[in-house]
C-alpha cells in the first residue's frame, strides 16, 4: 500500500519534485503540512500562488521584482556606471549580502551550455547590449560562476561588449578566505599565484 | 536589501518553517517554485490544500485516511486479532514496507512527554482501550520508538492493558541488520545479548 491515500501521495509527489528533496524528506514535509492548522496550510499555498503571480523580471536588469523596476534599479543612490553580470537572481542576493557593491546588476537567467541546449539567444544578452550602449555605463563586471559554462558565457559576452568601447572585467580567482592551501586544487592555486598583489 | 520583493520573502519564510529546511535551502526551493509554470505552481498549492482538507483520522485506528475507515482497517484480509501500536502514521508506512505484518495498527499521534507538556490524555490511548476491550483482539504489540518517551509510553499503555487480559508484547531490541558490532552502543549490545535466540 505505502500511500493508500491519494491526496497524501500527491502532496508527497509535489515535494519530491523540489530540488534536493528525496522521497523520505518529501514524506516528512508532507506529514508536517498535515499537522499545520487550516490557516497555516492556506498561508503556505497562498504564498506559492502569490509569488508565482506577482513576481516578474525587472524591465532594466531582469532581476526579480513585483513592480516595473526592481528596488536596485530604482535606487537613486546606486552607481549607474557599473553593471555586474550574473547568472541568476540568487547571485544578486549573494552580492548584496557583501554590502560592498554599489553598482547595478544584469541577470542573464542562465549560462550558455550547448550540452543542455542553451544558446545565447535564450539568455538576456540582447538586453545587456542595449544597456551597455548607454554612454553612462563605464564598466561591466562579468560575475558568472567559475565553471566551464560560466567562463564560456563571460568570454562570449565580453567579445560582444569590447567593440562597444566599454571596460569589461572579470571576478578575481584565488584562494577562498578561510580556506586551506593544502586542499586547494592546482588550477585555483595557479590562478592565485598569477593574480598575486603587492602588499 | 536581500529580499526586497515581499512576496518572495514570504514564500522563502514558508519554506523555512518546514522541518530540516534552513534558510539557504528555503531560498533554493522558493526560486525553484518561481521557475515552475503557472500550472505546476497551482498543482503544488492545490496539493497542499487538498491534502489538508480531505485527510482525516480513521475512526478505528486513527491512521490517516480520506474516507471514514482507512484502507488497512477496511481490508477483510488483515488479521483483526493483532494491533500494532505506533507513534505516528509514518511508522505505519515503515511497517507496511516490510510486507510481513498482516495485523491492524493503532496510531497514538505522539508519545507521553512531560518535558514537552504531552500528557496521556492528549494521545489516542482511550481509543486503543476501547478497541482492546473487543474479545477478538488477541495481542497488542507496542511498537513505539526505543527512546525514553517511547519506552515510557509503551510501559504506561501496557499497564492499562494487562488487567484487561490481553497479551501485550514489545518489539525486539538488538543489533540492526547490516550493522557493525564495533559501532553498536553498550545498551544495544547488552539488549542483543539478553535477547539472544538459539539457532
Amino acid at each position: 500500500m505505502a500511500y493508500s491515500v491519494p491526496s497524501l501521495a500527491r502532496l508527497i509527489e509535489q515535494f519530491e519534485r523540489l530540488p534536493g528533496i528525496g522521497h523520505k524528506t518529501a514524506q516528512r514535509l508532507a506529514f508536517y503540512v498535515l499537522d499545520l492548522s487550516e490557516q497555516e496550510a492556506k498561508a503556505f499555498a497562498g504564498a506559492i500562488l502569490e509569488a508565482k503571480e506577482k513576481i516578474k523580471y525587472c524591465s532594466v536588469c531582469q532581476n526579480l521584482t513585483d513592480g516595473e523596476k526592481c528596488s536596485i534599479c530604482s535606487n537613486a543612490g546606486r552607481d549607474k556606471g557599473t553593471i555586474c553580470v550574473v547568472e541568476d537572481s540568487q547571485d544578486v542576493i549573494a552580492f548584496e549580502r557583501t554590502r560592498e557593491y554599489n553598482g547595478l546588476y544584469h541577470v542573464l537567467h542562465g549560462l550558455i551550455s550547448p550540452m543542455d541546449g542553451v544558446t545565447p539567444d535564450q539568455l538576456k544578452i540582447k538586453e545587456l547590449l542595449t544597456r551597455a550602449a548607454d554612454e553612462n555605463v563605464k564598466e561591466i563586471i562579468m560575475a558568472t560562476n567559475p565553471t566551464v559554462e560560466g567562463e564560456a558565457t563571460a568570454l562570449y559576452i565580453s567579445r560582444l561588449l569590447k567593440p562597444m568601447g566599454v571596460k569589461v572585467s572579470r571576478l578575481a580567482y584565488g584562494i577562498p578566505v578561510g580556506g586551506n592551501l593544502q586542499y586547494a586544487d592546482e588550477v585555483t592555486l595557479m590562478r592565485a599565484l598569477e593574480g598575486r598583489n603587492e602588499i
